[in-house]
């Protein structure tokens, strides 16, 4: 499993930078940067705007007013994050894609270098509204990304008719970070085999459909 | 859903004090209730020792002696709330049962007093190692009483041999607290209703039971 192996290696580029490749790309890339840096050695309650400019080598006035503060810069990273995002994967197979996110998901929250900027975003949005807002955004792209995933699967019979995508992503992807962000217990490859079984046992079981009675059945 | 309600409503005695009634123990009860409610009021990092020595009545050497650190208030604080652990439930039927479970996690993280005593030590957890260790004390104990009742289920041959049952309840716990503290989505009583389905769903087909060959299954 790769390093960032769910972001795309390009790092940066806003959808509101008039120059893709001009300067305030590159501040903004720079200092996205180093913040990822602080918060994977020292987590969120060292991060520091005058350091961050100097890391990034960049003035400290130009990070206050573009960024105002920490949490402003862990929103940023967050929304830099989700950019990035890579395409959820199109085996053919519910199973295989459930297998494959649960591997992605396990591989990031277990990186020595991810795995620490992810516990660190997760602390700074339990502390912090702006950052909670930023780390919910995260996760809708993310959820998003991937539910394209299991409509394939529907279209292909596959799951049950009406079954709610996002929602067997998130049956996926919510075991994992249980361990890792909750109860604290080691997290394994296993642990992510499971996840996946479980979703995709209560996929076909229609637990992620809504109910809705059959036209004609009788008292229902 | 009652405001404390997977606690007993006596607090505080802890297993180790001489005399349960005596001055050790109305001291830590004292503390630890000024500690819950600094938690629930302005969270973890706002956590004073100061402060809660003279919001509890209790002389400031005394908290830092014994406690030491914010760090060691939260850590006790967890310890007190496993010992006051409730019970299972035991309605005889293993749905019933995770649908209570998944009632109780809901109605505690959603609880305007609770829920902010949950998120305020789930960032400490992510900043501090001792209150990790504390955390992921209080779900062994959590998550161990309520796998009683899928033992008696699997007893009862209601799931299949071999079923883990501390696995069944992680996973009637994880949807929820990923809303709560991962993607800080929405957490309704429909959250829980469909997180005890999935986890019924994923025990029925087996996932939680060790993959082992059957004797004498040719070829496996």
């Amino acid at each position: 499993m790769k390093r960032e192996s769910h972001l795309e290696s390009a790092p940066g580029t806003s959808p509101g930078t008039v120059r893709p490749g001009g300067r305030t790309a590159k501040v903004r890339t720079a200092v996205l940067r180093a913040t990822e840096e602080a918060l994977a050695t020292e987590g969120f309650h060292a991060l520091n705007m005058d350091r961050i400019a100097g890391d990034a080598g960049v003035g400290k006035t130009t990070v206050y007013r573009r960024w105002g503060s920490p949490t402003g810069l862990v929103a940023d990273l967050l929304r830099d994050m989700a950019e990035r995002s890579v395409p959820a994967s199109d085996t053919g197979s519910l199973e295989e894609d459930l297998r494959a996110n649960a591997g992605l998901v396990t591989g990031t929250l277990t990186d020595p270098r991810m795995g620490p900027v992810f516990r660190a975003v997760i602390a700074a949005a339990a502390c912090d509204e702006e950052c909670a807002t930023a780390l919910r955004g995260f996760y809708e792209t993310r959820l998003g990304t991937w539910a394209a995933a299991v409509s394939r699967a529907v279209d292909r019979g596959e799951a049950p008719p009406g079954t709610d995508p996002v929602e067997v992503v998130r049956a996926v992807s919510a075991p994992l970070y249980y361990r890792f962000a909750v109860s604290h217990e080691p997290l394994t490859a296993a642990d992510g085999e499971r996840a996946a079984a479980a979703a995709l046992a209560a996929t076909r079981a229609g637990v992620f459909a809504p109910r809705r009675p059959a036209p004609g059945t009788p008292g229902a």
